[in-house]
């Protein structure tokens, strides 16, 4: 018997049961007494876990869905924006912001690093006039497995005066994040990543800033209209049919986030980092990452022995052990894999993952001492403290 | 123990426990050869429910989002559409038409009766220099229960050569239809419809017209741009993560309508329509739709008794049966209730819904003689012969 699919994969994620359970009810009507307060109880828990003081809007989209109500809610045709691009989804709010007319600039990192704080506070000192309406950037890099400073990044924004417009799909609920504390204008997620539910509902973040921009922009939108569902949440309902269920399934997941603690689950990602890390370098693997205080807590880029290739490895970890790893994307495709971690995965998962790579590496040639992998991660796991 | 509750609206609709089980699955990742053996099989089934022999795009979002991307798609700043009107999700169209920039004029229906054919010909006819690029319509109207004759308002916007834009959210899997044998060029429905899954999933289908307007099309779009989806979808995928759960869960209730056969489908929902008509005339109430014709297989409007409201009926068919029904929407909130009866639903929940109804009328008031309600609906029932 083939056990179930496993994903380390930068999401979809691994869905607890207890959330699949009820996703699997009989949806409840939408225009309901039941519906409303579940939505409600969601909105304050997920506005709790960026620490939001501002509105939070649930989509029914993916969060490339979220990106586009964030452009189409601030900018106007002609507007200034100003994207931080260090990989491909960096890139795609520069092509986003072009399909609504905006004139972009880039800032960009070489594929594995971060923004420079330094190197954006320097290019928006340069706008005199104060001509950039919108800062786009994107919290955690899903494509290279980097963590941005975002409270850095949002502070250079603030003190400039722009939109700080934040891609934090592969972060939020699994990094800390203040939005209104940092200065946060637009912040957007999705269901598929740390969230625990599988992909469809999305979710916006909007500062009061965003707000009076929202009022003035003049870009097309009906279903992203982000004016139409702060109207209908204040009357506790949606203006479309959302997906219901997936909102029910969120407050079983984000119940299972606050039984565990935030900072309890912040942990977790960050020891899961260090174990993944060590255990890949002590296999004699090179991270693409290679700064720790840049490396991603959720996603882990590795690069392949060159006697091996990235195909051939991946396929050796679904056939003989049923785990799902991530090639590269774009011009990174075939140089690196991909390892997820986030959401509904344990120290366990990650032993398992480079047990499961050793062996695959063996497999196809590589040399390493038996158990180095393993043995470096649980190394770094003894040493860790305990969340408090 | 009070039995779940039981869904007569006009969606969300009941979903059946196989559909419930598959989407309770852990996701698939959604670049894998099997989430894109499902997603192809699911695109021809979609394809040949409709007779579509165009493309057939899934897009994460609900039907108001398809509709959003059926204008984005082909109307740009500045084009002139007509928009056939006879309800609130007619009028939904004007809006989303008005907020991407177009010049709308609209042909109304008094609520409760069909768009005429003759009158959209002749208003076609008048626009001699062919300026009217766009004619949209709803197949089957939500707020009033109309089912508008779609083949013959097709024919007669084929004639003039402005594209065919059609609403078919709530007939689409419950009506026949033959989009490409009628002319029509673009059609959106939702998931949570006939379709039998919960709200989150929406389709479009795009003849070769459609497509050369959308070429043309200036309208921003990005999460919406369907030619991303048609390229895509040519190497088995979507270009953005899509709620994969439910393209799973389509699979399965695609094929228990394949089971039951397409035509046995809207034998079933054409049975109900008359049996529920017959039910409340019978009790002696008032149909919102006075012509069968022009009645819709999937939804009914019936006019409370004067001495009765709406609330309060709605209240005790909730309390006493756990059975939800809907109210009017807009202008009609207070004046009808809507019964909803399609996808998952049967015969015998008609006969429970009209037995529900007697009791909550006769206690509230209301005299009619025992049994009249589906002793009415019975005799339709036995009165109809079984599909071939």
């Amino acid at each position: 018997m083939q056990p179930k699919e496993f994903l380390m994969i930068p999401g979809p994620t691994p869905v607890p049961d207890t959330v699949l359970e009820t996703i699997a009810r009989d949806p409840l009507g939408h225009r309901t007494k039941e519906f409303s307060k579940v939505l409600m109880e969601v909105t304050t828990s997920l506005k709790q876990l960026a620490e939001c003081e501002g509105d939070l809007l649930t989509l029914t989209s993916s969060g490339t869905g979220a990106m586009e109500a964030a452009i189409a809610n601030t900018v106007s045709p002609g507007d200034k924006v100003l994207s931080c691009v260090c990989g491909v989804f960096g890139e795609r709010w520069v092509k986003i912001a072009q399909a609504f007319g905006a004139s972009v600039d880039k800032l960009t990192a070489e594929p594995g690093e971060q923004i420079s704080v330094d190197a954006l506070r320097d290019r928006l000192q340069q706008d005199k006039d104060k001509s950039i309406k919108v800062v786009t950037m994107t919290h955690n890099e899903t494509s290279t497995g980097v963590l941005n400073d975002l409270a850095q990044l949002a502070l250079a924004v603030r003190e400039h005066g722009a939109l700080c417009v934040v891609d934090a799909v592969t972060s939020y609920g699994a990094v800390p994040i203040a939005f209104t504390n940092w200065g946060v204008d637009v912040m957007v997620a999705g269901s598929q990543k740390a969230l625990m539910l599988p992909p469809g509902l999305a979710v916006v973040m909007m500062s009061d800033r965003a707000w009076d921009a929202q009022s003035r922009s003049k870009s097309p939108k009906f279903y992203f209209d982000l004016a139409k569902y702060r109207k209908s949440l204040s009357e506790e309902t949606t203006p479309f049919t959302p997906n219901v269920s997936y909102v029910v399934g969120l407050k079983a997941s984000l119940d299972m986030l606050k039984q565990e603690g935030y900072r309890a689950v912040y942990a977790r990602h960050d020891r899961m980092k260090r174990a993944l890390r060590a255990g890949v370098t002590g296999m004699g693997l090179k991270l693409f990452v290679k700064d720790e205080a840049a490396a991603s807590p959720t996603i882990t880029s590795i690069l392949p022995p060159s006697s091996i290739s990235v195909d051939n490895l991946r396929r050796s970890m679904k056939e003989r052990f049923n785990i799902r790893i991530a090639d590269g994307q774009d011009a990174l495709k075939g140089k690196i894999f991909r390892i997820g971690h986030m959401g509904y995965v344990f120290e366990r998962d990650i032993l398992m993952t480079l047990a499961a790579l050793e062996a695959s590496l063996t497999e196809l040639g590589y040399k390493c001492p038996a158990g180095i992998g393993v043995g470096s991660a649980l190394a770094v796991l003894s040493l860790t403290a305990q969340p408090t």
